[in-house]
């Protein structure tokens, strides 16, 4: 391209993000997109991945100077944003732009919420700083998906490292020298393999890279040099990610539209690309009692990549049953449900679920979008019933009512939280760009206590 | 392949690495290896990189699990990996393993070091632990090489994740089960561009890859689960930086032939490639009195990768002066030096140095190997001087006397320790096989203090 190379337009859009005036409507998507992380976070408290991080983290951790979200406790802001952005991830319930797959908040709020509380920023600036992050981050999956992605890379990962270090150089204030240097320190640690998604490390490829770009942003506030071009440096990240085709049109709206405005927050806690199939499946279920027995078979048309990612027959843990369209189907024709106790309190080896699966069939149609699919059930008397969805329940064009957002939130908080202080969790995240500190969030976790020690210097 | 996958032949390797009888030269080349490690990461000590990363895991660190070489001061063990790893690459001083580019010491006694101190390992197991994690990234590298690196992949970094991972593994006697998941948490934090190469993240990638590699270890170890075939896994490892062609005949001799004995320890605290020139600048400087003004042109003949990654006329900075040959020739040539002092104090805007490289010119001959050189001095009044180098000084044909390691050990700790200590930790060093402990090691920079804190329980 001629113009001024990626790297620079975001080192200029993330200086900018500092002071931007946000528009209402990226306001409330970030306010709704945090409390939904919060409750990720919350409801995965507890989870066996999250407690042997914990372990870990808490025998290497320093001073506490950013909470672990819903715990009494405080880590070094590299860890803390290591742990909260891992549990965010580990029930497969947080949002999802799905242009990239990127999963717009984990790494981005796990930085920023510890840098935060560190700095002791504002509501807004914490907003500002979110905001910022994603946008960096699915601005370039939208330039790298899905050949990224398709090579191996867990894009939420990789580039919400990036997401992650933009974040803090907002609430850093980094100007534009030591931002350039803060992304090239985020592109030399980006990772992540997609090898990982059947296992527990797909929720430390998340937080790693929540650590990574906080790392990052305080490397190069402290004076740390690296290469600001990153991006387009031979031998930079475009070489070993693979260049864009196009970064002119991707770019052509930064800080004019807001991605975050664009990611759906889940209804149910599994892939998003099975969502619509789930959608069909619970509207096939309310039309008429569903009876396995009656069942020849079901045929789930969907987009290709949907079998790719889900198209186990047969799940064999509960990690995996997240990601298995079979069985998220299996589950909402036959208990009407898809929620976090659907998928937790199932035995994906449970006979009839097994012998509804496999009375299924995949089949792929090209011309669909991810975002639709089509359910047909032929029984064995002959009948057939089929529905077909155009855009899954959480995505931007039907969007969870706040009520529903709230009843999702309140299922996950209450798994840490006492009601009343999940409650004041979600009031206070519905009014977050007015707070002046984040004292409304934590204090819900956290007991007030002796001061914290003041942080040093170069963290300001 | 057919057989057992690279992953698994790797995890057989590590776990045999914890009790396997070591061959005396392997065990005075590690101890070599070691010692020259040690001296690079004392000469740097007080490098403006090492203390702007410093200031930052001060500002982070946990408790006082392992000492920062140099230093009466102890990190937890991964920001203590990461500092102590970084400070060693700093100077450009560090080894090479050349069929690789892989500096092999680099990340792994980082983090072995760190792991030693605080499982308070004897000699022998710390020892044994750094030739395993040397055989395991550079057997990674001899698998992909060159092309992974020719991508923009720093190899060094990239791999030595695994070959931290892998020491980490040999020192917390991990079980198979166990080294499988560290495997595949080093392969999901495997990052670093070349990109960084001209600036002070070439270190930090190393450092990186210490503490990465010391953090995968540490969650193996508390049960966290990853993909152990994570070489060959689907999006796995080899899926991202490509499969190599024959892991057959480079499995052939693993155990029975062991890599660290093929490390060059440099004499010349620059890039390597750059040395067979230098080597040929100094013996034509031994010949007669160079004088710069009697030179027409100087040709200096290499393998095409030296130029590719040392090629740059004139340097702008002291890094990027310990990355070009031009500028090396020049200094060997007009100081007859090529030294630490050499490097350090020489000005590369120097006109005199300036003039001369300006009347170099570089040719590729791609029938050299990237060990060989010839230089061609042309003088003004016809004459002509010519040398060729075939194995260069510090390679493993014509390793450096012991006179001559101790000599650079020695420039380079005394900008840390008082000769006497330093004098002390080079012996220490050369028997480091046979101590019950690394306090030998320890103690020339640290004061007994109070005894450190017992290590936490899953550290065992």
């Amino acid at each position: 391209m001629t113009g001024p190379t990626v790297s620079r337009a975001l080192v200029a859009f993330i200086c900018e993000g500092r002071t931007r005036e946000l528009p209402p409507d990226t306001v409330q998507s970030t306010q709704r997109a945090i409390a939904n992380w919060l409750g990720c976070t919350l409801g995965a408290r507890d989870d066996d991945s999250v407690q042997a991080a914990l372990r870990v983290a808490d025998a290497l951790a320093g001073p506490p100077q950013a909470s672990l979200v819903g715990r009494d406790r405080r880590l070094d802001v590299v860890n803390a944003a290591w742990i909260n952005a891992l549990a965010a991830n580990a029930l497969d319930y947080d949002d999802m732009h799905v242009p990239t797959l990127i999963h717009p908040t984990g790494a981005v709020v796990g930085a920023a919420l510890a840098l935060a509380e560190h700095t002791r920023a504002s509501g807004a600036q914490f907003i500002r700083a979110v905001v910022t992050g994603i946008e960096v981050e699915c601005r370039l999956g939208l330039l790298l998906f899905p050949q990224h992605y398709d090579r191996g890379w867990h894009i939420s990962a990789t580039l919400g490292t990036f997401g992650a270090a933009a974040a803090g150089c907002v609430l850093l204030s980094l100007d534009p020298v030591r931002t350039g240097h803060a992304l090239g320190l985020a592109g030399t640690q980006s990772s992540g393999l997609r090898a990982m998604l059947p296992n527990a490390c797909k929720s430390f490829n998340i937080g790693k890279a929540a650590a990574s770009g906080t790392l990052a942003a305080l490397l190069a506030q402290a004076g740390f040099d690296s290469e600001p071009d990153v991006l387009e440096a031979k031998f930079g990240l475009f070489d070993v990610f693979g260049w864009p085709e196009d970064t002119a049109s991707v770019l052509a709206d930064l800080g004019r539209h807001d991605l975050i405005t664009e990611a759906s927050l889940k209804p149910y806690p599994c892939g998003v690309v099975i969502h619509p199939v789930i959608d069909a499946c619970l509207a096939l279920a309310e039309q008429e009692p569903f009876d396995p027995a009656t069942v020849r078979r079901i045929t789930i048309t969907v987009h290709p990549r949907t079998l790719v990612l889900a198209g186990r027959q047969h799940p064999e843990s509960a990690l995996t049953g997240r990601f298995s369209v079979f069985h998220a189907a299996a589950l909402a024709l036959t208990r009407r449900a898809a929620g976090l106790s659907a998928f937790d309190d199932t035995d994906v080896h449970d006979p009839v679920l097994h012998a509804l699966r496999a009375r299924m069939v995949g089949v792929e149609d090209p011309t669909l979008a991810p975002r639709q699919a089509q359910v047909r059930i032929e029984y064995r008397d002959g009948r057939t019933l089929s529905q077909s969805i155009e855009h899954p329940s959480g995505s931007p064009q039907r969007p969870l009512s706040d009520a529903q957002l709230a009843a999702k939130f309140t299922e996950l908080a209450c798994r840490a939280l006492a009601p009343e202080a999940a409650a004041r969790l979600y009031e206070a995240c519905g009014r977050l760009y007015h707070l002046p500190d984040l004292d409304a969030l934590t204090a819900q976790w956290t007991r007030p206590g002796p001061a914290r020690a003041a942080p040093p210097d170069h963290v300001q």
